[in-house]
């Protein structure tokens, strides 16, 4: 929804990312900078299918565009519940942004406090987050999809001569089970293999530290800041911000795999003297599978089968 | 800005209006919704030349976008102040948003609890305002542009032989002097005409009402809500928005020279069995030079010459 640092530009918004989950019919959003709502009418999302916002810190570039966000999904989908995480003090600014708008528009929002750990799980997600190098509290996010077991392949247990009943649940359960004339068969070898759950790790803002490099641990996609190019370390450091080469060096080091650049800073454009394109290629340098973002830019998390 | 009321759609964004001062080098904003900082950045208008938003009312599509403006606008422009006027409320607002965003872009603003009366005068503009009839507390504004007196056309006086001293500066003043020789000079005559200041009125939100029509009185330009269509009427008076007929009718009871309607509900788009092009054809019934807001629509107001 959202690539820019700081400020919009003509061609990037501030922070917003949203994450697709059509098995479910619903989507999560990650940050949420002004204008958000703006970007998710030019995409092909609904707010009535919103469920989940996740916040990363209470910085106007990520938190500026919730109210309205909220204040449009509230005449858009009626009362139905929407829950918003995030650190200490979001309550409050949701709270007063309310105050003095509208009491009949007050949405059923629960918001939540995050906390390092788990802070969501239910049977197909576990979300969970720990604290990023930021100037006030931030919390990167990972989103672990839970493995699917494989199908169990039911049409071959009938020509096996298989007999139906509880042996069929033990078989599915992967035990080997003996049949009345001693043919013993193994039940994992009767299912497809298991289709190994997701990581998606949203990681902003931040300068380069260890719990961020923990938290992308084995990710599938790691979407990590790159605000400044390797030349301007120095401002990355004194902003507690990363460079392009810190967030490839956290993909490299988590064994990622594959990076995504973004918040990128608005003094870089094409046409300037450095350019995203130059971000691209210095982190491309140490982690080659990154990619720069985009707004609207959209990426399928691949699934990447494990035998079971 | 911004045209459509309550939730922005694709073409429409919500309430937002520059006032250019080209002659000053500045501008003012009226209402700030979210995303006013983006269409700035799609306008020829600079956030560096920004001195003054007026706030018609506490409602989230006509401030949600305020503390990112301001945010940007700081990082913009350093450390030069911005007057921001509006109902009580406001400032705890914004003190709320910054609270929890970053101290140190704290920018220099000021916030002035808006009256009815006159709230900002200098040598160039008057601006003040009357309440409106909505569900919270809101104001209609009126700036209103000083005369300039016509110049004094020191050529002609040089031709009739005046001495230079004293006298001119009565002349200048339109008083009549006697001239040594006994001639009768009318200072007004040496004078070109004086230049009407203009008057520029917004009202929104807000139902038919009397303060309206009282502000409006003469108006160069208003600017006045149009939420619905006449055959919407009864949501009109239910949510306190006026119609296309009742925004004519209150420029034509004014005797404005003009209407320009604004704040369309996204119910009525092109396609949609009422759209607003039908609500410019309502309006015009009652008051012909009356025009329909588009989002990024620039209007010159045109001086009418008055006799001195």
């Amino acid at each position: 929804m959202g690539t820019s640092a700081g400020v919009p530009t003509r061609s990037r918004n501030v922070a917003g990312i949203a994450l697709s989950l059509p098995q479910r019919g619903e989507w999560w959003l990650f940050d949420c900078g002004e204008g958000t709502q703006h970007r998710i009418l030019r995409s092909h999302l609904s707010l009535g299918q919103l469920t989940r916002i996740f916040i990363t810190h209470l910085h106007g570039d990520h938190i500026f565009g919730l109210p309205g966000l909220l204040a449009t999904g509230n005449l858009a989908a009626g009362n139905r519940r929407t829950h918003v995480y995030g650190p200490a003090g979001l309550e409050h600014y949701l709270r007063a942004s309310r105050q003095h708008t509208e009491a009949e528009s007050s949405l059923p929002v629960e918001v939540h406090s995050t906390q390092s750990g788990e802070i969501f799980a239910d049977d197909g997600f576990i979300v969970d987050c720990l604290p990023l190098k930021h100037r006030v509290p931030t919390f990167g996010y990972r989103v672990t999809e839970r493995d699917h077991p494989g199908r169990f392949r039911v049409e071959e247990a009938v020509r096996l001569g298989i007999p139906e009943g509880p042996l069929y649940g033990k078989l599915k359960r992967g035990e080997t089970i003996t049949l009345p004339d001693n043919r013993q068969i193994d039940g994992v070898l009767l299912s497809e293999p298991v289709q190994a759950g997701r990581k998606f790790v949203y990681c902003s803002d931040t300068t380069l530290c260890d719990t961020a490099i923990e938290l992308a641990r084995d990710a599938d996609v790691l979407v990590h800041e790159a605000t400044f190019a390797k030349k301007d370390e120095e401002l990355a450091r004194r902003s507690q911000h990363s460079t392009a080469t810190m967030a490839a060096q956290v993909a490299l080091e988590a064994k990622a795999q594959s990076l995504i650049l973004t918040h990128i800073s608005p003094r870089y454009t094409p046409g300037s003297a450095t350019t995203p394109d130059d971000l691209l290629t210095e982190a491309r340098a140490i982690f080659p599978h990154t990619e720069l973002a985009r707004d609207l830019l959209s990426v399928e998390v691949a699934r990447r089968e494990r035998s079971a």
